[in-house]
């Protein structure tokens, strides 16, 4: 792996390029961005050069997409045809069903591997990058069918040597897991904003402890982002909300009976086990 | 007020105790409660002796209830008829119609104040108590109608000077509020704990951000408090329940449209603005 190409340097993306510099890669990486996030990655180190995706596909052996989900999907068919002999597109995306079936439709077998690494910050772009983003946090792989080439062996070395815990799993097992551990928690948390705002009870933000900034720090999430990965992963995220709201209703009916208390021992010990199985 | 009496010496009494000898009370401070309890009083100076319930009502100016709401309501009834004169009952319950109503109907008029400072911690028991408790934290009072007494405003001043933000409502006004801010979140924490799992997916532990973290924090909670805060505030709790589900049902039905990010923008702003809030 002499070249790579990173496609949307924002945090992930220059994050990313930090950490492959951190395990001695020496080759060029070239960024395909925005101007804007083009000079933030030149000037932290996160990128070498840039490029246009067409120059880039022609020069990369690892073409690294970090963008979001809905403009992954708008990149793949346009590396159609373009990609280097033994070249390998992987991805960065949130949900990952769609965006792989897109590269099926798109790119030659065995060239895709789908990904999502666990990670973020509470601040975007470039500028907040950081080499270690990906150290202690699951980063979920989707593999094929097939053997995979050398490039992908040598992606893997670099995740792990990166500290990150590579779990695989099919697409639709991941978008179904990230629904319940990550989609619907950020849906709850918006509607929990939502609730309290319109409900026009000015105490509201005046008398609260910190379990309510807790449970609204996913709304301060960016709409964005958040579009896409809801649109791209919807009977997933719809069965998840509908399993919640029976769960939320059976709890309401319970109040002042026995069965809530048990209920309430029962979620202690799954948030426990949460928390041990943290990385 | 030369004696105080704390029924209940757990974190929020044993706080309430070395919080008020930190603003330079040097008078008795008697424990009412467990004998763990009361030796862990004992041993951080959070009370100086330790009496039975009537003994203490017979020598105490001020008697600071710091018991689950159920036990609170167990405990006003026994001090009917044992008041010093001029002495005056206050409580730190979550919950504040029923424990106000239970008052009015078993003590005298303007003997007593009702109370729930927002304050809490990890830990229980007098062992993880702090002076510094109360301090940038809101502390709310529900004044009945008429003139407060002396002991009333040596109390006020002991929570100010501890650094509480004291703010006053109505008992009603306190539940609907605390239905929002504190009820609502630990139901849906605890719930989204349940349907996690419920779900059976055994690679939901597998891979998760701190996001589900602080969702799931609120479900660590002691099921035996929040039993009777939520039996004693069945109706706004119900309400607020059914608010929030209507707004997951509309997030439900809008994504993948237009106005699903205008509700998560909305939902961001007041994120913000509970943050710029904070004491």
């Amino acid at each position: 792996m002499e070249t790579v190409a990173i496609v949307g340097v924002g945090l992930i993306g220059a994050s990313f390029g930090l950490g492959l510099r951190k395990t001695g890669f020496r080759g060029e990486i070239i960024g395909v961005s925005s101007e804007k996030a083009l000079a933030a990655g030149l000037a932290c180190g996160a990128i070498s050069s840039s490029a246009t995706l067409a120059e880039a596909a022609q020069r990369a052996d690892l073409i690294y997409l970090a963008q979001p989900v809905d403009r992954i999907m708008e990149t793949i068919p346009k590396l159609a045809g373009q990609l280097r002999a033994g070249a390998l597109v992987t991805d960065a995306g949130s949900t990952k069903e769609q965006i792989v079936a897109c590269a099926q439709a798109n790119l030659p077998a065995g060239s895709f591997l789908g990904g999502h690494p666990i990670a973020g910050k509470e601040q975007r772009g470039a500028d907040a990058a950081d080499s270690d983003l990906f150290c202690k946090r699951p980063y979920i792989l989707t593999p094929g069918p097939g053997k995979e080439g050398a490039v992908s062996q040598t992606f893997r070395l670099t995740l792990r040597s990166l500290g990150a815990a590579v779990v695989e799993m099919s697409p639709q097992e991941h978008d179904a897991t990230l629904a319940l551990t990550s989609h619907l928690p950020q849906l709850i948390s918006t509607a929990l904003a939502a609730t309290l705002y319109r409900d026009g009870n000015a105490r509201v933000t005046e008398v609260f402890g910190p379990g309510l900034l807790d449970m609204t720090r996913l709304a301060l999430s960016s709409p964005e982002l958040w579009e896409s990965i809801l649109a791209t992963n919807k009977n997933a995220v719809s069965e998840a909300l509908e399993a919640f709201i029976k769960v939320l209703t059976e709890l309401k009916e319970t109040i002042g009976e026995r069965e809530l208390a048990h209920t309430f021992e029962r979620s202690a010990e799954f948030a426990k086990v949460l928390r041990e199985r943290r990385l």
